[in-house]
């Protein structure tokens, strides 16, 4: 597995110390690639506990919305504590498994929410997969930083497994899928399908059936051209 | 297994901060006697890091000698971020093993070197197995906290394994995929999407797109209602 097509994405990192921690738990695990979604964490403090791990901190990249920063990763996962309903969680295990295939044919990201709320749905919307480290029901909620060393030691392990995998078909990237649902939540409005005070509602349950099966970028170009030529439909 | 009958036991913690994320990294993973040898680190300024684990720092045991706080274990595990020459060292995932069968019949101490300098040899002698965490050659040295999170991760997942597995979710009928299809053939023949010549070549695409993903029954039906109310939105 190649470890430099996985991004790590921390989103509105809160604690300086926790961003420290979290680059050295990256490079500790052969992890180099960090975004920052509007992080409140200071670069400059987390210098101090990024024990030589200064360089995952330097090359980081800031984004300021979570579409920009899961940008080219065709497959995305968020980790959450307690899991989401209605999505199935995968182990840290499953999700090495996963990241071992999908880097075989494309970019990674693995995204972990802010210290005192985790993802939100929205943000969990955006992911492909839904990954929680099974832990003590007396405590399930763990240390960012923690995790991340967690996650990266089941990655870690995954590319020493360095058997190859064969690549899979490739994957429709997390930019090309939103555009589509942006224009599928225009046009199932328009429409009367869906309610203009959630829209969000049944629209997720559609992004997730697509999702599951992995769209090429063919496929997100033919659904999104099906949703165009409906829109101009409706509108004559 | 049983988790209570395995000490964590830190030689030499000089950290505060790192003391209280133990802690944390113990309740996460289900471990709740912790043993500190000749500690330098504050019992009391690590509490503020433990969050919600003050229950492990407040029952922690002190020990001035390292075979006090071994004391009853009957097998003795320590942790070295290199190895120890001349002793082969097993990974977390080998010692969660060893301490399943361990735990069924005593107590297990896992040891953890002091941030500096890890464990002596004279203290690796006390241990009857050498563990080390899988990490990038580039930086093999993990955190403290975090190394324990790991090999706590990795005793609680064999402490689970023997917890009955989810079962999938149900699948939409063959019928129900087949209804979904005739009623987006009519309708994206309508909107102009579809070729009235070969309506199944570009439709075949996209009934193979959404069959990979394997929707469940109220996914096909949310297909079908939305291409229903597209169809009524193009007639009006």
């Amino acid at each position: 597995m190649d470890l430099s097509r996985v991004r790590i994405v921390l989103h509105e990192v809160r604690s300086s110390e926790n961003l420290g921690a979290v680059a050295r738990a990256m490079k500790n695990m052969g992890l180099s690639r960090l975004c920052l979604v509007n992080p409140i964490a200071d670069r400059h403090a987390a210098m101090r506990v990024a024990v030589d791990s200064e360089d995952v901190l330097d090359s980081a990249q800031i984004a300021t919305d979570l579409v920009g920063a899961l940008g080219p990763a065709g497959f995305v996962a968020g980790t959450t504590s307690r899991g989401i309903e209605g999505r199935p969680s995968m182990t840290p295990r499953a999700l090495a498994e996963a990241v071992s295939r999908e880097t075989a044919r494309g970019e990674v990201a693995i995204l972990f929410g802010s210290e005192r709320r985790g993802l939100s749905n929205a943000e969990v919307d955006h992911c492909h997969a839904v990954v929680t480290i099974p832990s003590s029901p007396a405590k399930p909620s763990m240390n960012l930083a923690q995790a991340v060393a967690v996650v990266g030691y089941e990655l870690y392990l995954a590319s020493l497994a360095s058997a190859p995998v064969e690549p899979g078909a490739p994957r429709a990237s997390a930019e090309a899928l939103e555009r589509l649902y942006d224009r599928m939540r225009t046009v199932l409005l328009a429409a009367g399908f869906l309610s203009p005070q959630n829209p969000d509602l049944i629209l997720s349950e559609l992004k997730r059936s697509l999702e599951r099966s992995e769209p090429t970028p063919r496929e997100a170009e033919l659904w999104l051209a099906a949703f165009k030529q409906l829109e101009r439909a409706t509108k004559s």
